[in-house]
């Protein structure tokens, strides 16, 4: 029973894929997806585009893709849900339930994950208004995928500032590489399963805290903060108190996170600035002074938590909605892997090295 | 860009977790979960109580545990879903829906995996139901949760043998170490998720042919034999057509798959054989000294899948089901990596290596 070889816990540094899709470089602050500079595609794109930029590799800026429609008996599912289910819980059943109802052929196409994609906004919009008592809104064929996500969420339609950040958000969260989910997504399908079950397994993956993340405690400082006269003293204050500026430095990125850059950008350029936007603006032109000044050693930059927490937030999701509001956005990302595994696949296997007790008789 | 790491396609040989669970040794015919070997383990015990010795590490051969009720938002979501779903989709979408309803806790724990491999049998043998447009029949809590199954599966209450004999097929169906689906358990819960995620995606990979293997294609060849006295003359037939015998030879197992060896023990050793558990022990006399007499120099011996495609489809189970039942049965190994994986985690995410275009800049 002895195995020798080395282990490799949570795969540190095993390289389990090759991917042309997204690149991280933490060290340059570097994120491409198909080589493309995410700013530049959340300056010159919209989450459609560049869904489609990851499933197909062609760049069409004008690429437009609406909300999809709730099959019935999905629209049924979401209603026996309980009103306390998590929304990443609702997500991943109304995922589900959707691959249920479709005939998903193996290999996963793009047609199969614009369909996905489509229809996942309209499943958790319809799970929040349905638990807050609301009637479902149905899809508006006329609006682009993310401003007819708000659209079906509020019920009514956004205006252009709020749906631009908002799908600036999809955009810098569509795709990250092969971490947990991805990862997830990719062992599930390389058994020649389906779609529909890669990205339902992906949601359970993001849904864990070690990797989902926690923009909701960025909220709560935003909230704090309340507004820009105050900003200087209260992030004083609280790193004299020793506690940690959340949305700031990160694992991977050591330069500023192009992300937050991207967002940030998209946020100055706009003519009509939601206020909620300005102020993360120039509570983030604080925080950085006043880190630089009192660790000019470290490299402390925002991260992309602080940015989506101000545009979620801004939007009117409330906190329990941001993380299947990152799975919606992750979407792309992980229906591109799949098919990126799927032209290539070999089943992903590892192995298990034995400890347990040797070979024995059952108690008598 | 460059990454002179290794890759490690399909992670075959990566150690990526360590295990107490289950050892599978190929070469001597071994399968011991706990150390126990899998025949002793059928003999004398029943699928509860092997689930609760991978659960806890104890046996307690009279351990007994019946099916689950199903919530009424669930039974909602099943009677919604297709009659035309695939039972696997819907066993997954179970699972979710379960998921949502529970207030699930991290770490998971031997009470969650009691509660949810109790639930699923129930939510299959429904679905079943429904889609054949009968009602779901509730849980006998005075049945272990194999007979209880079939109970719900059929109406009625399954005499000794027909139980006996899946309850043999649960158990040897439970645990295999670190395959596909498992893995996907453990990367799932790595992120401290919770267990219906984990489970959820484990169906999902299960759901791959790479993976869940086809033993309907077994029943089909058992139809074809029809009787005891056909066996020796289909067999030698087939051969001469060069064709493949089902159910015979195994990719990790050289010697005698000890499941198999474990269910033909237990088929053997019953006073009341069923008629098609004795056709399919006959078939395997003829089958191996017609394949030995053709072929002394490969050792090509019974698998698994033998015995589970006469165990399931004797004891009335259409093979479509055949997927979504072996679901069932592995509950316990998987439930079992995850509180395993969860007592000890570290968050599983390897590295991808970039293949894709290098850094440039969007078409004009």
């Amino acid at each position: 029973m002895t195995d020798e070889r080395p282990y490799s816990p949570g795969l540190e540094g095993v390289i389990a894929a090759e991917t042309a899709l997204g690149y991280v470089d933490g060290e340059k602050g570097r994120l491409l997806y198909r080589g493309y500079r995410i700013g530049d595609l959340v300056e010159h794109g919209t989450y459609p585009a560049v869904a489609n930029l990851l499933w197909t590799g062609d760049w069409e800026p004008e690429h437009r893709m609406a909300t999809g429609e709730i099959p019935d008996g999905v629209l049924t599912t979401l209603q026996a849900l309980p009103k306390t289910a998590k929304p990443m819980d609702a997500l991943r059943t109304a995922v589900s339930a959707w691959g249920a109802t479709q005939a998903l052929t193996y290999p996963p196409t793009p047609e199969q994950a614009r369909a996905l994609t489509a229809f996942s906004p309209s499943a958790l919009a319809a799970f929040a208004r349905l638990r807050a008592g609301q009637e479902p809104v149905a899809s508006d064929p006329s609006l682009d995928l993310v401003p007819g996500f708000l659209y079906q969420l509020t019920g009514t339609k956004p205006d252009a500032g709020t749906a631009r950040a908002l799908d600036a958000y999809f955009v810098v969260g569509a795709e990250h590489g092969l971490n947990a989910s991805t990862f997830t997504a990719r062992v599930i399908v390389s058994t020649r399963s389906d779609l529909a079950s890669s990205v339902a397994g992906a949601i359970g993956a993001l849904k864990g805290p070690l990797h989902g993340g926690a923009p909701s405690e960025v909220v709560e400082q935003l909230h704090q903060v309340g507004s820009v006269e105050r900003a200087e003293q209260w992030v004083k204050e609280t790193l004299d108190k020793g506690e940690r500026l959340m949305g700031f430095g990160h694992r991977v990125y050591r330069a500023y996170d192009p992300r937050a850059a991207a967002l940030r950008k998209v946020a100055q350029s706009m003519d009509k600035k939601p206020e909620w936007l300005d102020l993360a603006i120039k509570v983030e032109d604080v925080a950085l002074r006043v880190l630089a000044e009192r660790h000019p050693e470290r490299a402390l930059k925002t991260n992309v938590e602080y940015y989506a927490a101000a545009v979620l937030q801004g939007v009117g999701l409330t906190p329990d909605l941001f993380p299947a509001t990152f799975a919606l956005a992750r979407h792309a990302g992980w229906t591109a892997h799949v098919i990126e595994q799927s032209a290539d696949n070999r089943l992903i296997r590892p192995d298990a090295r034995y400890t347990g007790p040797q070979e024995r008789d059952l108690p008598a």
